[in-house]
């Protein structure tokens, strides 16, 4: 079976999609059956979020229902909603739940209406499988429960290895991929784990009791999946086994799962940062780009106004000298820049768990510090450019003694307020981007005009 | 051998690090290394972060080879040289290299000065080992070749199972974790792989070429450690074979190492976008914190130089006007915003390798309308504020006009600067942050001084 090399199939390319709708217009069956078999899954994916749905419907009525399922599961929401739309609770039943894993059985029911998602429960034939499914449907999304599958490889730690194996073959068959053999005991509680080289090297008559290593733990069921994410990556692990309060293993989360949290969170938080307040993508539509960008342009033109408010408040003064209002851009340009500069550095930190000590007075004065010694270097640029160009002292005191004192009102601010946010259990990505902006430019300006007023009015 | 549960571990608190100096301190030798045989490799370097490095001396010399390599591994970049310079060339090689998995030694050689890197492979006894690692040194970092370990359980094609078994057990000793049993022919060519499932549902005479699977293939050698990442993220991979030009396996990626550049990856957008230059936490040195955002800042106020140049041009427009001044804020604050958006939703689809066809054309009509849709409602808002707190109608329509040209112009802007450095091979990332905003703040104020101009005098 002659097939690309991975690299070159994982650019699914114009080319590629180009020939499927060709095909797909010629209604050449035999031959798009014959080039779907060459794709993979997760391509055949990314090429139907191209199509229209009825294209969608026939590239999958072309795939075997295992094959067809994978596919439903790699695709966007919304053309997987759009495709189930359209499929009766038994079809959903019977042409992909039943071929699916029990997490992603879960995480595709979820999707539903729970009525529908009840109907579909019940046309599941295979009865344990069911079971599985609404076990997971109770967890509480965003937790290990709702993260974790049912599908592994248990033994006790009563048989010897020949009856191990015996069993091993017969849930092997149903497991795509065997990461780990975990040992219970009769009451389902968690006692350690087989590695395969024991397995290779053991007596056939020794006991999984003398033989499991005992250095494998669970998380609980109620774990957070950003707690999940941090322990699996800094343990090294490419899986791990959930249990509940009495300590039986009820599941295991796979380190797949787990990349997708990663970049969930990673991507969260990048677009808090970037003023998007939802998981958008380019292609999205136009309504939803909107919802996600509108929110936070308005809170920036409304700190706006209130910026025109504080500056209206100086009418006067920059009637008198309208030199005053070069500089407003360097004064919020900067104190936006060191606010978000702060605050991205305690955001990653709470993110990442590196972020130790609770020591706030030792943040604040070290982020004072660094404030104090880019201040005063940003200070003198700003001071030695507004003498040779405007050739006017006091605009050039005014300017540096107001920028040193935003950027440290900046260095402070931007590491407080995310992790006052930490600590009332709000997320502390909020903080960065727009709204830190938004609000160091009023505070800004405030503290520059009145350094303003007090140096022209004082030498006056 | 009763241990702390994970999630009691996972969170290695004050109290921890305050026993553990203690234990420094009293010099109980045998306390220390009881106490120190509880935590895991990962805890133990998360606490020799933070300790001198005489203390983080004596916590090494306190375990085994074997574990002191691991936590060495784990250490912060900068502790871990510490260390390491402390000791001789054979020192190294002996306590560390030796009982580090290639891709881990190989890293920590590509920390040590060239000439101590050759001093401390030729102090390697294991003359495949170090052969293993001195391959590894010579491949270009940030690629496949970079990323992967030589560590593998390999059969040939013309084993049969009995065989293989025993030549597995040789070879899994030495390796922590089995992933995939992989199958080459006897030119070490990459035929396919084994499942757990087959090897042990076959019969014992079987032939590895009958029964091994032929799905797997290999990344080359040069592909980028990005290209790795997202093709084990797409095909839900946990281990990736590696193959040279002649399609022979050297070596294979694991999901861990992936975890960890997508990691490093996601944190590298993010301090971009917040206009961090280095890959800087918390818990560094002023000086580098300061290396770190002093350049953007320094950009920044650069750029609010030329907005002042811009600005000063319109001295005379300001002295009779002195409200113009009020709405410099809400010009150059939303010109930041929607080039910031824009451009990380091109920067986090060119990541996540989303943003598909090369349309750009498409994509720039889409911006434009979506700026269109969003212009015209936040220069609805200003209009009405305008008018209604400071009662001109003038200002009220050179804002809110100027305000719609900006916001196209960011949007276009925003999206075409990323993908353009896409284009030439340059992180587009650069384009979001600082960078941005700057050249935003100016040609926003540019266009609305040009408009207000326009409009008080065509009406005066």
């Amino acid at each position: 079976m002659p097939q690309a090399s991975i690299m070159e199939r994982f650019e699914v390319n114009k080319e590629t999609i180009a020939h499927l709708k060709s095909l797909l217009r010629s209604e050449n069956k035999q031959a798009l059956g014959q080039y779907l078999a060459e794709l993979h899954v997760a391509d055949i994916a990314e090429i139907i979020d191209d199509l229209s749905i009825e294209q969608a419907e026939v590239v999958l009525s072309h795939l075997d229902d295992e094959d067809s399922s994978a596919v439903l599961m790699e695709l966007d929401e919304d053309q997987r909603e759009k495709l189930v739309e359209r499929l009766s609770p038994k079809e959903i039943a019977e042409k992909f739940v039943t071929n699916l894993e029990s997490d992603d059985a879960a995480d595709l029911l979820q999707e539903l209406d729970v009525e529908v998602q009840n109907q579909v429960v019940s046309a599941i034939e295979d009865v344990e499988h069911a079971s599985d499914i609404v076990d997971l449907l109770n967890y509480e999304e965003g937790t290990a429960g709702a993260l974790m599958g049912k599908e592994m490889v248990v033994v006790k730690d009563s048989w010897d290895i020949t009856r191990s194996v015996r069993e091993m073959r017969k849930q092997a068959g149903e497991i795509e991929q065997v990461y780990t053999i975990y040992v219970v005991n009769d009451n389902n509680v968690l006692k350690g784990r087989l590695p395969l080289k024991r397995l290779l090297t053991a007596n056939v008559h020794s006991k999984m009791s003398d033989i499991l290593i005992e250095d494998i733990e669970g998380v609980h069921t109620e774990t957070s999946q950003e707690e999940v994410a941090q322990i699996m990556d800094k343990y090294d692990l490419v899986a791990l086994p959930v249990i509940d309060t009495l300590k039986r293993l009820v599941g295991r989360i796979t380190i797949d799962d787990v990349v997708d949290v990663i970049r969930e969170e990673a991507d969260k938080d990048y677009q808090m940062a970037s003023g998007i307040s939802e998981d958008i993508e380019h292609s999205d539509s136009i309504w939803q780009l909107m919802r996600a960008r509108l929110p936070w342009l308005i809170i920036g033109v409304g700190g706006s106004m209130l910026s025109a408010v504080v500056i209206g408040g100086y009418e006067a003064s920059l009637a008198a000298i309208p030199a005053l209002a070069f500089f407003i851009p360097m004064i919020t340009a900067t104190g936006g820049n060191v606010g978000v500069q702060s605050s991205a550095i305690i955001v990653q930190g709470l993110a990442n768990n590196t972020l130790k000590s609770d020591n706030l007075a030792g943040k604040l004065w070290k982020e004072l510090q660094q404030g104090l010694l880019n201040g005063l270097i940003i200070s003198a640029l700003a001071l030695v450019f507004s003498i040779l160009v405007f050739s006017d002292i006091n605009l050039g005191f005014t300017i540096s003694s107001a920028l040193l004192l935003v950027i440290l009102f900046a260095s402070v601010t931007g590491t407080l307020i995310p992790l006052t946010l930490e600590k009332l259990d709000i997320d502390p990505a909020l903080a960065t981007g727009p709204f830190i902006t938004t609000m160091n430019d009023i505070t800004g300006l405030f503290i520059y005009f009145l350094v303003g007023q007090y140096i022209y009015t004082s030498i006056i």
